[in-house]
């Protein structure tokens, strides 16, 4: 049973095909997780083995090829027609002798393809070189086109039924970040906080269960603040430690990023100083979001806050974010940043990061927001401020 | 501070470049986190960026390579000189114009290595073929050289520090383990078990806090079992359901996983049985384990178990673990299967994972052990067995 309607997975794969034709792509060889799930519903976690769905321009149904251990959760979570399942056989697996790509390469011979133009994503997490070099020499005639981030393309403006289930993530993000800044306090070890986040984040509540967030819960303390994605140790909180915490809710793979930070004890006046320019800068961002303007121009936006005051950001503001597997929930699409020109429209969502790092503290605050048709939609409803825990 | 030794990390260093040697390797660039950390103890989520360990064969130490955001991370938890820490900037993270791959082909064309043979990961999960194809765009005189699992075989023997955190691992997984088989009931929640199995995970114990582990844990129910990589659901468990509990501990993230199966109600004999003879032959493969042993020899006293009554398994019996990132705690070097020549060495460390799966149902069972001098260590306690929740 597939999560989605099938017309919702078909418009997505014409969607994904206008693309294909505009680039001249006969076949397109999606390796992303996320684009794998977003075209047929195949949710597992058996992308640490190669695994695709290949779209044929002239096929109803896409294919999905992968490990034949992995063949019945395909059957399960997929809408795809069990004949176009196609198993490689397990000595494929981390082999020497074969590659899963040949495997590929094989059916891409029976299907005649030997001289098509072939859409591969080079720069997705899973699509090594060793995939694109196996492919190149067993279809020697075919030509190669980089299509990363082509169904990503797809995937940035969400339904109404994707934008639902970010709403449900974003319900379990507020109950993991509310258990964790009442549960940081001096003495308590990073990892028991750590453990009662997860159990927030996955118990989830009473009418939904949590899904595993694409990122470990990140809650960097005293000096690690400024070492944005080192995760905890089992090292006690001390009084005066400044604590970032980013976390995201998971509600059937769709995610709800949020980050705030917190001291133990007053906060210095640096950083209380760094919060309040962090929120305000944060603030005037999502009132300047709706459709038709620009990611710079919310870059913009933001600088204009910051810089008279003396601050200074060179790592982005934020980034498209929605269906996702680890190592990311980022989308990899539209960035907030200088020279980013994407054009916002309604039902895109973004993950927006305020946060500024010095080489001994940092502050992040984030929200994650819905383009609406004349503004923003905050996904969350925790306080946006700096907390304090006395 | 690195978690081992500078004199540890030295001679796992020197290992590597004996390997570059044999090679005929001048500059190995390890993208693989679990390689990156093993040579410098670098630590950090962090690994959907580009980033790498460059290993030169004339340098003592070998360089960090990563986004400008963590290269603070890396002076935290690296015994690098903070020279040899080399961030590129921010505008080149997930950017149409900029990709990090850039940064090194300035590095190397400054260390006047553009004729050298240059060795690369081809297969490692980050290393994908946009970063290869940018090397190779950049360094048209170089030779590039497939390096991949050259630091994974540095990795399999491990010392005895090393098996020191993996039997730590062992008794956060007992513990995760006790908890799941006491908290599957008629009536549970998926997801409600699965949280309570994180919680255990990362509090761990009062004198060892657990990391989070590579993968999630794996828990399918009913035919789900037969699915053994779908995660949990916000379904509730019903009388009669087989479960497959599939974890790990995960201690400075040194693994040590664990599978043992249940069922909710007395079991159906088909599953009794395919249990006893999952466990028989697990314990006469164990027993097989010693110095001079193949792994294909391990494997073929499995089957000598099996077969005779009927059943066959054509997924490998097992593989190297250790220390790793997500998606997979495996080493991907050496499998327990058939064709595998790899010969056992005191201080191998395995996870032997006996399962099988029919179309309706499966069972499986697990242990992670260390090759002793004479045998195998088992490294968790956990009943071998069925169980059954009545």
């Amino acid at each position: 049973m597939s999560l989605f309607t099938v017309p919702e997975y078909e418009s997505r794969l014409r969607k994904t095909k206008l693309l294909m034709e505009q680039r001249g792509i006969d076949v397109l060889l999606v390796t992303d997780p996320a684009n794998m799930n977003y075209l047929t519903g195949y949710d597992g976690w058996s992308f640490y083995v190669h695994q695709m769905v290949a779209v044929f321009a002239e096929d109803a149904e896409p294919f999905w090829i992968g490990r034949k251990q992995d063949a019945n959760g395909a059957k399960l979570t997929t809408w795809l027609d069990h004949r176009n399942i196609l198993p490689y056989p397990e000595d494929y697996v981390q082999s020497d002798e074969h590659h899963p790509m040949d495997f590929v390469v094989d059916l891409l011979h029976q299907r005649r393809k030997a001289h098509a133009s072939i859409g591969v994503e080079k720069d997705a997490y899973y699509f090594t070189a060793a995939c694109s070099e196996t492919l190149q020499q067993g279809l020697p005639d075919a030509t190669f086109i980089n299509a990363t981030l082509l169904v990503n393309r797809v995937r940035i403006v969400k339904s109404p039924e994707e934008i639902g289930l970010m709403k449900n993530a974003a319900r379990l993000v507020q109950k993991a970040m509310t258990i964790a800044t009442q549960s940081i306090e001096v003495g308590a070890r990073e990892c028991d906080v750590a453990a009662k986040v997860y159990h927030a984040q996955i118990a989830g509540l009473e009418d939904i269960g949590g899904d595993y967030p694409a990122i470990v819960p990140l809650m960097p303390s005293g000096r690690k603040t400024s070492c944005s994605h080192l995760t905890w140790t089992d090292e006690r909180y001390r009084d005066g430690d400044t604590v970032i915490l980013e976390l995201a809710g998971c509600y059937k793979r769709y995610h709800s990023p949020l980050a705030r930070t917190l001291t133990l004890g007053k906060a210095p006046q640096a950083v209380q100083d760094l919060a309040d320019v962090v929120v305000e800068g944060l603030e005037q961002a999502i009132s300047a979001v709706k459709p038709g303007v620009t990611c710079a121009d919310i870059d913009q936006v933001w600088r204009n806050v910051i810089e008279p005051r003396g601050y200074s950001k060179d790592s982005r503001l934020g980034y498209s974010v929605g269906m996702n597997y680890p190592p990311d929930w980022g989308e990899h699409t539209a960035s907030i940043r200088k020279g980013d020109r994407t054009v916002l429209r309604p039902n895109m969502t973004f993950h927006m990061i305020a946060g500024m790092w010095t080489d001994d503290y940092g502050v992040e605050i984030s929200e994650t927001f819905c383009v609406t048709e004349n503004g923003a939609q905050v996904l969350a409803a925790v306080p946006r401020r700096l907390f304090q825990n006395l």
